[in-house]
């Protein structure tokens, strides 16, 4: 969709196509504060946590209460570009005043970007000024922007996000929380939501729970505490706040000033009954950062086995004798790759864990001169290639997965260029052969590689290495925590997609 | 209002304030034009002969018709600045591509600047997109609002002009001309309305009519009428287009694919009764561009009768022999300062008009060093005075009209750097004593100048000057063109408001 | 000249061409500072008041004494675009500090922007810091040039002004004051200069005086006087500083911290012998403000007796009984059409001033549309005709001079939009036929529409009125002050080049 | 020195301070392509791929031949920030034509940034256009900066590497390469060069080699070569050029029209008689990329040495019997930690090679939050620690170097947070005591942390760790390669200055 939008920074822009939407809203990050004095800083580092998690644009509401009139004022700075470039020294202290915030980044999807689409969305209805940024995609976004459409809303973003503001601020019902539960209810899909208003700050995960939430706290000076509400811990840490406990899958959390002082978190559930979780687990096999914990656990040593138990299944290439190079995609392959080279090692192969590529710290939009081949130059831009610990040996480069193939078939030829004896490539999940409908910026069935192929061989030889092994899915399962209630969103690799996108017909379906 | 809007030009920002409303949307200009294949073009030129009715910001969008998809996109640019910076020609030819669009001057009130309020303001809701600029203000804003929040409406902006699409939005009327019927019956006030919708250009005004409208045209090359609505005749003139009519009081208008082939446009009443005409009677002395045609009548014409009925009234200082020197405030009272003096040289007075002030053609916000007075300075770096012409003379300074005063004293101050012998002003029009509650951006009544004082004698003192005089109310309506149902609003004058202003009740009262 | 410049303001840009030198550096605005506790305050007003001057580009270079390091700091501010929007208050307060100052405004010139070329230059050489900023155009630039790079110079700019800095640097004077009266003498053709020094303010002009310069000052808190040294006297009049006089022809004026205690400015001569003055006639004409002073006499004065003495040649238009509208282009063929009109009023004919154009108060680069006529829509965006007063009437326009006669062209169709009864034109000065050498943007005799027609006739059926008169050369020298020693360069009219420029062979020749 | 320069990017500003250098030029990467049809292009990619040597500017100058006017036109293009920041498609494409560049990657030094000291620096003078790019630092500049300046050189940066362009100018040569041999042989101390003129691409390092410069080639379609001068080796390989051989110490290197056919490149010697090299050591250390060849020997495997020959003198702490785990601080210490691991491991110690910490890819300036340890936040948000790795365990932390020792003990905090059981530091480098001459941002004496204490104990307990051992001077000398004219210069360790720094006389001292 070409939506008029100007390359123009300065300029602002408005949605231009009425029915089209965007791509689904893909995995962002997400941030509430509440009861901080520096409330926009600490959202401003904790996004600044969670780039990975989205890195075309971000944005902060600031709430502060004037005494004076007796009224709270709210904020907004957002901008495309990187945390650290779209705020400053001035924008944090001077214009996002008050001691409540929420933040987010937004994922890059090609095509369609707008200013307009930048979250988090603010605006007033009845009850007063409401702030939402939201991870996640819903599934019956057609039918309800149509049905909300008739009853004479009008849209400002082509996002399914902005639908949330709509059905709170229609809801009938008196108080905020039911006001939002009833909004909640309608909505089907993948949320992780944080949501401030002037009563208090709202945190609320979708009845399966697909992306991850989790609430921290510190102690302010007057003794009472501070709570923050995020994506991943990491983004816990970096504010030295100290971890609480996840947003559970059909919960809504509430922060107030009741909250803060007696530090007992109000909650209740979004539907009656609670399904099985359906955690995203690609969330530990790529997404999340590796210092995270994610749905309880720590994503580093979850990483750790899954490449053990890729050296159980596929350890060295069959007929390998002598000495193995083992060398990581930084950096998420890295403790997979520890994990491999260590089974491996353990086993008896001659396996060695090497530095082999490096990830480049100066990363942006390169410029492709006409005559190149675009996607083997931004792999050069990214990686670079030591040769010497390349040349003439056997490799086995690990990475967590392929989607298209493409990005992974001009690494390929870059390790080449340092002449290796051989390259052989492992993958420390399964095969991606369908689209992710809750988040995740998975391209088309046909566009995956491995729908392509019926087999690894024909993959690995599209891709260009000696030999190609992914890891099982009973294996994926081994290495992710398990339990009662514990469950997951596999459908990437399944086809089983635990809630149903509905397009045409405007109903909602669940599974079974 | 501190909305906490970054000075940032890079940067996108909402609205902050839930409930308190921005100063009224004052004196605009507005564009639509309809079936010119630069339609984004000729906005843009008819905008830029409108700058003198808003400098603060301006906006265009564009609609396109898209054949392949079978649909209407509509692309937005706007930004704060006057319309030469806003726009280029990469704008204007990429980006705001098709035959339709409409535009937005906007006028610059204190404190009151958000990204967020720049018109036109673009939505879609059931019957596609629609995008609206408006001129004036509503007198019930308050009432709607609170309705329309009530009723589950959210609020991107905090002008009255959004109101307008959420009432049009929630009409339940089918035809899309119906629906903005239904709204601008239930909106009270002034309103001159430009609307693009995917069906037709729709031009509206008040049923008091109180800023000026009109409609123009212009063949193209295919024998089909490219049709432009305006709200000053000088901006047709610079693309060109021929003067058909003004959008008349209570009148809504309608142009779309048929009527650009038959010439004939559609026109419906707003109110089944047609009240008589309340005209902005300042336009004819300050606001518009002395080379337009306004309410049908030519600003020129009427100003140089101002001129000349001040001259009536009150010629040269009394008791004066020798000559005078008549100049005027450049360039509103040109034309009728030539007027007063060839009124006053007419009845045997040695009057000689001079051209004793320079306008700077290079305006823009000006440092004000520590220590200098700033009124003064601004005085000073829009005003050159002519020493030559000033020094040892009797002098009459001719200006349209006093409001606060301060810049009036400024401008004498600056005149008497000169050394004129004396300094008299003469104002074209009566003693402005009450705020506008329909557009016009006039202060609180303890802000005019001429409720501080008991005659012309106590203000001429407080101005400097060795006399002061204002015409008198009859010589203004004598100056003005009178007929069967033409009738003006002089509320700043008299105090007579023809629409009251519904604060509280939510109630709406009209004259009588 | 391609000279690969960015139009991105945020790139610093070098010069490109090692050979081709810039069109002549012309007619600029320059302002200099001594003893102002806000001298580059001061000197962005008097910049701002010769905007008119050059509109291209404008810097200021501001010196601070450090106490505590007991040296000199020099601070350069510059950019492309307007004073206005160059300078902010956090340049002029927090980076341009320091109690003297020089600035430049540049004018446009086609193709030769550079961001290195921007005024004032700053360098460091063994007498310290040294700020210079140049009104005029050297004639024996190539020879100069040539030498120096000879010599072992090495340019940073294309423009001839940057000559002085390494005249005076490779000066062999012990003296600052005869390094720079050494560079003087060796540089030839038009310059007026502000030189800003470690040890004082250097004001000069060239022997004979092309472009006027002249000398105020202002009593400061503690008793001693604050000078500035600017271009045209209004630049004193926006800072309240008295005219002090002019800086002779031949002469180089010092400003140091003596001079601010005794008030007696100390002078030197360039050449041991002191030519006859030759006063640009054009800056009475057209380029001057008409509130300064120009070599000593009211620029306004001088253009009313080019108004009246153009009546007594030329009055209303031959054969003409009935009633005739006298309108100015504005704004500086306002005084002259004044005086114009009033002569022809005294000697019995029924003519009439009227402002029948009005000049629109915002300019900027317009984007002409695909399609129109890129000089009329020019014309069209700058003027605004006033229809009422020209309507059936006959018209006689009076406008300063005719140039490429591009222009007037325009305008006058633009006037016939209008359908006036006849349109006459009327020149305040005589047919300009060669180009200016010394710092005017004249364009090549082949350009000048003069030199393609034998007689007015020919001229005015090309512009389209009815009949076109100019004034006689002798109507133009009776109109300007004559005496001892005061005589102007007429070049443009006459082809008598008081100083011959000098490209090929280096040598240097003088008038006869 | 506040040199005055404004933070925004939009305004050129010139140096200011006449008399007070910057601080070192510090290391640099500089590029220079000769005979490539994308040759901008080219230098952008190596650039991009040297960034880690410089990240404050970027620039580059192109040279193109136009064929009409049979003459050279330069175009240049620098900026603050990051290469892929500061070049986009258009600069790189329409802007930066032609088939020949230089260009060069800024180092960031505290306070004395200023546009006009960004190179490349592009001058004219009586040879032609000449432009430069420098990584070094020269010993004598204040002497060379008086003498040319009391010869009447003028200075338009406070650099150093301008000083070239004045010696290469006053050179009373003829032919251009015996003007830069003649400035090479006045400039004393480290510069390795690359110089784009009319005739040539030079390319030069001084007689001692301090810093790294290597050629590279293409073959082009039409069979001639394409040539590049590059810092580093990783910079031939983002543009898969072939490496041919390191720049010489005491070599000028000539690429003219006649190299990229006949490929016998052209060679002079600056002094008559070569020095034994004496090429920075920390180079290996630290600064050049691990992928890189430097003075022709592979980065990565010195790095590899440092950490064996580190293990074999300080293995595990003493004392450990049980597990031990090894981390690197990414990125420089990575290769270095894996040889320290193995060897240790071999040696029979229960060492783990883990990665701990991550480095983050978002880099950029940080808000520091009032109350926040502006440095501990800095090494938050560009290091995340992996709790799971480093709980409970006892930690080897291995880095390449100590300087200030502020990183290292806000870096120790950060992993202590995780709460290890010990945590020791092992640095691949003997103690840093002495600042750099040639190059190196190296601070003052009196803030290298080792001129503090007398011990490894004492710095150790300053740092907050349990153990600290350096690597040994001797252990470094064996890491890195030996063997005829190969020499180092180590003066940071040692104090031993090969090329003394010239101050107060003037007169120049070598190494005796």
């Amino acid at each position: 969709m070409d939506n008029g939008v100007s390359s123009s920074a300065s300029q602002t822009t408005s949605p231009s196509s009425p029915l089209e939407l965007d791509k689904p809203q893909c995995n962002c990050g997400v941030v509430g504060a509440y009861n901080h004095r520096q409330a926009a800083a600490m959202t401003y580092y904790a996004l600044h946590s969670l780039q990975h998690r989205g890195q075309e644009a971000a944005g902060i509401v600031a709430r502060r209460y004037n005494y004076e009139r007796q009224k709270f004022y709210y904020y907004t700075h957002k901008d495309e570009g990187l945390v650290l470039d779209v705020f400053d020294e001035k924008v944090l202290t001077e214009k996002l005043e008050g001691n409540a915030a929420v933040g987010h980044n937004r994922y890059s999807t090609t095509g369609s970007a707008s200013a307009a689409n930048i979250q988090p969305f603010f605006t007033t209805y009845r009850s007063g000024g409401i702030a939402l940024a939201h991870n996640g995609n819903l599934t019956n976004t057609v039918a309800l922007r149509k049905y909300l459409q008739y009853e004479g809303s009008i849209f400002q973003t082509t996002t399914d996000s902005e639908i949330f503001l709509h059905l709170i601020a229609r809801s009938k019902k008196d108080s905020q929380t039911e006001q939002i539960r009833d909004a909640l209810q309608t909505a089907k899909g993948a949320y992780s939501l944080v949501i401030l208003t002037d009563n208090a700050l709202y945190a609320a995960r979708d009845p399966h729970g697909f992306r991850p939430l989790c609430i921290g706290r510190k102690k302010n000076d007057d003794g009472s505490y501070a709570y923050f509400v995020v994506s991943e811990t990491c983004a816990l840490d970096i504010i030295s706040a100290e971890y609480v406990r996840d947003v559970r899958h059909n919960e809504i959390v509430i922060i107030d000033d009741e909250v803060v002082k007696t530090g007992e978190i109000k909650s209740f559930n979004i539907e009656d009954t609670t399904p099985e979780a359906r955690h995203c687990i690609f969330e530990y096999i790529y997404f999340s950062r590796p210092d995270s914990k994610i749905f309880g656990y720590n994503v580093d040593r979850a990483r750790r086995k899954l490449g053990k138990n890729l050296a159980g299944e596929s350890p060295v290439p069959p007929g390998t004798s002598g000495a193995v190079t083992v060398i990581a995609v930084p950096d998420s392959g890295n403790t997979a790759t520890l994990g491999f080279a260590r089974v491996n090692h353990k086993h008896g192969f001659n396996t060695k864990f090497e530095i082999g590529l490096i990830r480049s710290h100066y990363v942006g939009r390169t410029f492709i001169a006409p005559g190149q081949d675009k996607r083997e130059f931004k792999v050069k831009t990214k990686f670079n290639i030591v040769r010497g610990v390349l040349e003439g040996r056997k490799i086995v480069v690990v990475d967590d997965s392929i989607v298209r193939g493409t990005t992974s078939r001009s690494l390929i030829k870059l390790i080449r260029e340092a002449q290796p004896e051989e390259v052989h490539l492992r993958i420390t999940s399964p095969p991606v052969k369908y689209p992710c409908k809750y988040g995740m910026d998975f391209p088309s069935r046909e566009e995956l590689i491995a729908n392509h192929y019926p087999d690894e061989q024909g993959i690995g030889d599209e891709l260009g290495v000696d030999s190609l092994c992914y890891l099982s899915f009973q294996g994926l399962m081994n290495s992710v925590p398990s339990g009662d209630g514990i469950g997951y969103c596999t459908a990437c690799f399944t086809g089983h997609y635990p809630v149903e996108v509905d397009v045409a017909s405007g109903k909602l379906a669940t599974e079974e």
